[in-house]
């Protein structure tokens, strides 16, 4: 197993399909009478945040408290870091008091990366800047493994602000790994041209979301964040929604199989329509289900698995 | 057993009682060496709170440790929620994390009976805007019970500003249930004329805090809210103090067994002088205690209960 | 053993010795398999924060879950404490909630020491004002003796604003207590004449940081607080950083057996420049990790020692 997951480039076919059957087994937990799991105890996971995001680390929370760790939450806001303390500092601090896992979610790109240089524990990138969300590739991933059986060869429409988006950037890198096929879809400004080379050989790129859909295995909605839509690039509201939103007569044109997911939160009405989101090709709870099960899967194979 | 606790109505005589029961034998643990139950091992408590209220959460939260449940605690300020996710995809979120109960504080009342209909787990209602607040209600039956030995036919006046106090509505369904007679004593424009029989048949009405006193076994003065105290319907801070503030001449008003009760946090001097504060009539302190002890039923029943 | 903890000069040398030898004991648990003692099973700590300190914080909420205690945090932001509630209120509603320990941090000096007026459980003063920090104060004797193997006849400089530094008042009393012999050096308005004297005899001061260094095994670096550095006292940041801040020449003055301590976060550059920061004289990372297992013991000692 690797020490640390920053990247969804860290993870070659034979791990993150490790990680995907261990989240499968994970799973069954949940159905137990008692659902925790002996495996963490004594281990301590710090829930490092530099920005909120009260969904991913409740998620990161729920599984490591199932496997029985300690879990210490770490909101950077209002502590020694406004004090002027640098993340090296911070870091041997944790690893000082004992952490075994840090995860953390941080404004910079590349932030767990240096993290991961000074500590000896392990890291998870909980999302940096517009650069990655690692985790959240896996829960992806093993949404569509879930449903629709197999990885290798399936249609991905990534669809939205792909420029901006760390869950875009590491599904991409994940799924080509697994021989999905991936196509970004969007406005021209927010796929830049050299974008889908750059991440992966094979992943295509469209303008047109209605050509797109007939050919789509997934359709994977990324959310719209409002604080950028008021920047020179992005079309207005209306536009956008218009051309790329999600809604019930473009659903209908994807093939019969085919699942719409989305990472949540969901703008309900611009980016996808309520109709969509309710709809039984939506996966966007079980998406959060699967997201404590893989997170699980992570934190055991980094922490209790085999190497250690 | 319910499966939500919603309102002070839900609460029949036989289940309140029940609850009260139950409330009794988790107080033992508490002078126990080791004060854990393993009743609720596995299951996952989170406390959701759209509104600051650390002492309610606090006392929810060593409820639900003290039965070994795993607690998550999401504050909505600066969650997803302020991202513009709807309640309704913040309940689906939490249900697919495992939440096996959810405790929410909301300011907009009504909110916990709309998250009920989108959850299978179980909703306790811990204060809706100006609505309800029942486990405060069940705390405090569980107070006069304690002291008084009974709630049949015992005189409660509840002072001050009814028309904006779930802990007044709460406390007056439930206290009717379970056979005590409630006064509602304030100043007329806080107690509109048919507040009284809109909640419950045989609740009284006086604006003479003293002309009550002489009759009550339980006097229960409720918080004055800051923030109110500029309304225009609101009585001057000095001229309100004068005329509800309970202090110790009118303490002594009441029959030698009468006990004063407060949902705190306590505004001295305002509402309730520190003589009556302090005084031996004043249940105040063990409130909070029974509070965890009857959040402990609460959990236990709805989620260990017996129905399930 | 005592019952609280609100002072260095609440410790006499044996018990403070006990508290060390103890916390040598807990050290050995990090290094096991399962790091986690049932010692403090069914016990609550809270956590009462009036000031956000998120190292102090997590250093006592990982000392009290490896000691398997329920912890609590208690922001006193936002809570009903900024409604007006006292903290005579606060203090009786955390124990009747079933509070163990009260671990609290108060910009005000002495609010400890009032709280363990109220309470029957035990508080443990984690920073009050410019007052004391005496777990601050066992951490760094504990991390003096490990490195050194004695605190008796050691020589302990301690450098900077002395005047505002809970952590320097703490240390001074904690080590004349136990045969160390402390200087302060600073600016002389940071270092009133009668401060010493005060403290404890014995101890003497200095504004010359360079005479000092030869002598000392120990030199304590305090952490200049930048909200301080406007005051009209305070030095100019360079003539503060030229004078008393500890760089690489000036370290080679110590001798070769000498420590560099530091309570963190610091700011690297001003009161200590990377390098000594990041030698192997400097203990600033140990002292994190002792901090826990002194915490732990001192939690051991007061709620499930030899005295209940």
């Amino acid at each position: 197993m690797i020490r640390h997951l920053l990247s969804g480039a860290d993870l070659d076919a034979d791990t993150a399909t490790q990680i995907l059957d261990t989240a499968a087994e994970m799973a069954t937990v949940a159905g137990r009478e008692v659902k925790k799991l002996p495996a963490l105890r004594g281990r301590t996971v710090v829930n490092l945040f530099y920005e909120d995001s009260t969904r991913t680390r409740i998620s990161f929370e729920a599984a490591a408290k199932r496997l029985s760790a300690d879990v210490i939450n770490f909101s950077a806001k209002g502590s020694s870091v406004t004090k002027g303390e640098s993340l090296k500092d911070t870091a041997l601090t944790l690893q000082a008091m004992g952490a075994d896992a840090v995860v953390v979610r941080h404004p910079a790109s590349g932030a767990p990366h240096r993290l991961a240089h000074w500590v000896d524990g392990s890291v998870v990138n909980a999302g940096d800047g517009t650069h990655e969300h690692p985790t959240q590739a896996l829960l992806d991933a093993y949404t569509m493994r879930s449903r629709l059986g197999r990885l290798a060869g399936l249609s991905v429409a990534v669809v939205g602000d792909v420029l901006h988006s760390r869950v875009a950037r590491s599904n991409v890198l994940l799924l080509s790994t697994l021989g999905a096929k991936v196509t970004l879809v969007g406005p021209p400004t927010l796929i830049p041209v050299d974008i889908a080379a750059a991440l992966a050989p094979g992943t295509g790129v469209s303008y047109d979301l209605d050509s797109v859909l007939p050919g789509s295995d997934v359709v994977m909605m990324l959310r719209v964040q409002r604080e950028r839509m008021n920047d020179s690039y992005f079309p207005s509201a209306r536009e956008y929604s218009r051309r790329y939103g999600l809604d019930g007569p473009r659903m209908r044109r994807l093939p019969e199989h085919a699942i719409v997911m989305h990472p949540g939160p969901m703008n309900r009405g611009m980016e996808i329509t309520p109709e969509v989101a309710d709809s039984p090709r939506s996966t966007i709870v079980e998406q959060v289900a699967n997201g404590v099960s893989v997170r699980m899967a992570v934190l055991y194979l980094l922490l209790g698995g085999n190497n250690r």
